[in-house]
């Protein structure tokens, strides 16, 4: 795979780095992010994935969470998708919709057209992207992951439906139960159509009460988010985790929001306990 | 003066906040950020003024620098204005360049119209912005400052010439001798005219050769800066300080560049540097 390097920029010792590359699985250009740490010039090192929030790109958590201090400092590299293929001849919903369509992908792969040529962020996750960075960067295949909103759906959904790709999965705010809110209702309709059971395996509260494999899970929630109650639910998945026995470190924060003031005053304590399995 | 307060978000412990408010000096209605640490909430708190560079508004460093983690652990507020007069009736450049008009105030009053009549960023902040923020908000009379590029210019031209209103002044990457370089000689005959013996009442190395009372001073350059020879002229600064066995702390650092990753990088130790004399 043919990969560009698009901006360099050193940072904490390490280095962020944008690339664009041709995403066979997206049939389309992308770009992501990478910060490379600078333990990464003597050893390889371990990789935490983040995914990221509707309307996002690569850019949003690189620039405002301020995560690389302390990957700098534990010799973690991170790596930020976009949050949907891009592009000329990429699929946008009718009405520019912030929640469908160009930066709102939810990281499934769509069955229905016109999205299912493009619309394939679950495969670009688990598998395109971890092989161009194998490939390309000096990295372990230890990897974590990590994401916000729809990212943190994202993340817990994929690190849940493939036991050992990820030591551990982490999130802030996430869309705990999307089969249950108007976002993920929205999104699974149009991107998966009417079957509700394929949408099931899709929402992390339906994937723990159906047995999924453990692995170490921290979910952070802002109590002032405007989000909270009718897309979010965090209550849903607290609840199935202590149905489950499910190890879910979940903490609710008093007075912060849903944006990245919010990330940035805890992404700190994520990486650390990111670092423990690493 | 009539605040109104746009948005709030919690973070580290402490409130970010946005206001507007119109100002009677600029002739606009201005907004500006202020972060207020957890420890404010029982006592007066020292303020740091952070001037950002071109194109920038109160936003930029709120949201890019990380810089709210060190000063809710030390209990300092953060004030960002914006970086010139905004809205209508605020004239622009006529080609709309990013290096003169809005976005680019350079921290002086004008005396050309019809700059004269909404550029006076000068006072705004050595005057109306302090003012506002001491009647407002649970703040000390100390008082730090510092910025970016133009806004380094800004800091350090700003402490130079009021002895005694600021404890200590840093600078990322500032603009070092307007007068000598294209940014600062553009600037200056736009909202000044072509008398260069008012240019250097503006000008750090000028300030420091005519026996400006000494502060502490902290610099940060990057090496791998675009802007490096052309504009900033580090090297003067560096020169005249020795000349004048002025007390600058001044760091060049291999590598970095001229943007925000830079100064997330450092702006730990500038906090740290201000806290010493607060």
């Amino acid at each position: 795979m043919i990969m560009e390097n698009i901006s360099s920029n050193k940072m904490f010792g390490g280095w962020h780095k944008q690339y664009t590359h041709n995403s066979s699985v997206l049939n389309c250009e992308m770009r992501f992010a990478i910060f490379l740490p600078p333990q990464a010039n003597d050893k390889p090192v371990p990789v935490l994935y983040w995914l990221s929030g509707l309307t996002c790109t690569d850019e949003n958590f690189m620039q405002k969470a301020g995560a690389q201090r302390v990957a700098a400092e534990l010799g973690m590299a991170i790596v930020c998708p976009d949050t949907s293929p891009r592009g000329e001849g990429v699929p946008d919903d009718a009405h520019a919709a912030y929640d469908f369509g160009l930066g709102a992908g939810f990281y499934i792969n769509a069955t229905v057209e016109p999205w299912a040529k493009h619309y394939q962020m679950y495969d670009y996750v688990i598998d395109e992207l971890p092989k161009l960075i194998a490939q390309h960067f000096p990295v372990t295949e230890q990897k974590a992951i990590a994401g916000h909103s729809m990212g943190g759906h994202g993340a817990l959904t994929i690190a849940l439906k493939n036991p050992g790709m990820f030591v551990s999965a982490s999130a802030f705010s996430p869309i705990c139960h999307p089969t249950q809110c108007p976002w993920g209702q929205k999104a699974f309709e149009g991107y998966l159509g009417l079957d509700r059971e394929q949408w099931k395996l899709h929402d992390t509260v339906e994937l723990i009460k159906s047995g999924a494999t453990p692995l170490p899970m921290k979910v952070d929630q802002g109590e002032a988010d405007n989000f909270l109650v009718e897309q979010l639910m965090p209550e849903s998945l607290v609840a199935v985790a202590a149905q489950s026995d499910f190890p879910l470190d979940y903490q609710s924060h008093p007075g912060y929001d849903h944006s990245y003031f919010f990330i940035a005053s805890f992404i700190e304590e994520h990486l650390r306990f990111h670092w423990q399995y690493l």
